[in-house]
């Protein structure tokens, strides 16, 4: 790292956004710059810290709540973070923007509806069509993008290693990541 | 630190054994040596990751893996720390241990029901004997006590304060923290 200063890149963005994609990007991009990062995978999270857990509001709430409260704990102890997870509720993103104060920066991974589907990589929104999955975000349960996002990476337009430079670049900027040539 | 590597204190013992009181010390004496130290405190864990679990063997085995999860997440990233969860299945710390390898220091903080039960300082033991909580460890619940702990804490005898020297000391002797002269 440019310093000791964690930070949490707390992605968020529909299922096929391409969440996942670009945090394993960004990780092996830090991983050559002899950085470690840690990712926060909505998967990962669910198996670990949230068996049990539904997609109604207030289980997907609790869920992204204990995301933050991890991001928080590896975050003040120096540790930059991917969450990677939809969280699709603004009231509970500002909830951990609050907490985490200058070490949360929202990433908004945007790509439509129409596109995550026709990406469709797990399979799910031809079932989510069907009806064959319940509450699913964008389908059958609501996504509310964020308001003013640190930053925004337009999936549709940027291929994911574009975007993941994005990231990085804009770490630079904000003095959280020594430029390539410095390291 | 002495250097950069993480570890975590895994504190075990039964309710009133002093767990957080000396998690505290040692946290406090870190910080006047310019380190940092997080407690993940059974209280803390139950109400950030753990909330609608209860206390029957496979509610307790989720909340310690919760506790091992982030204690893995934070000590591989060099940052030291303590759980201080009762713990009560062997299995479970041996899970922990196995996955955290040689950054997993068990410490037994050790005393016996009757005495944790006169020190009754939460008032938990004087309900659990009239049956008003149930599955209490130590009482109506089984404690597996570790059967090789790095350190044993015998609150029985010593101090809060002792114990944490204790503690401190033993984290010296494995180059884990320098001694206070050479902070």
């Amino acid at each position: 790292m440019g310093n000791d200063k964690g930070f949490t890149l707390w992605f968020t963005g529909l299922s096929g956004a391409g969440k996942t994609t670009i945090s394993e990007l960004v990780q092996k991009e830090l991983a050559d710059r002899r950085n470690r990062l840690e990712i926060l995978d909505g998967d990962i999270i669910r198996e670990n810290l949230s068996k049990g857990l539904g997609f109604s509001k207030e289980d997907r709430d609790t869920n992204v709540r204990r995301i933050a409260f991890v991001a928080d704990l590896l975050s003040r102890n120096g540790v930059p973070v991917i969450t990677a997870a939809i969280s699709p509720y603004r009231e509970i993103r500002d909830e951990a923007r609050e907490n985490m104060g200058d070490r949360f920066i929202e990433v908004f991974v945007k790509a439509s509806v129409e596109v995550c589907a026709e990406r469709d990589v797990k399979g799910l929104y031809e079932k989510a069509f069907k009806g064959e999955i319940k509450e699913f975000t964008g389908v059958s349960d609501p996504y509310e993008a964020p308001s003013s996002p640190e930053i925004v990476l337009k999936t549709e337009e940027h291929e994911p290693e574009e975007s993941a430079r994005i990231v990085l670049r804009r770490l630079e900027e904000m003095g959280l990541l020594y430029a390539e040539m410095k390291a």
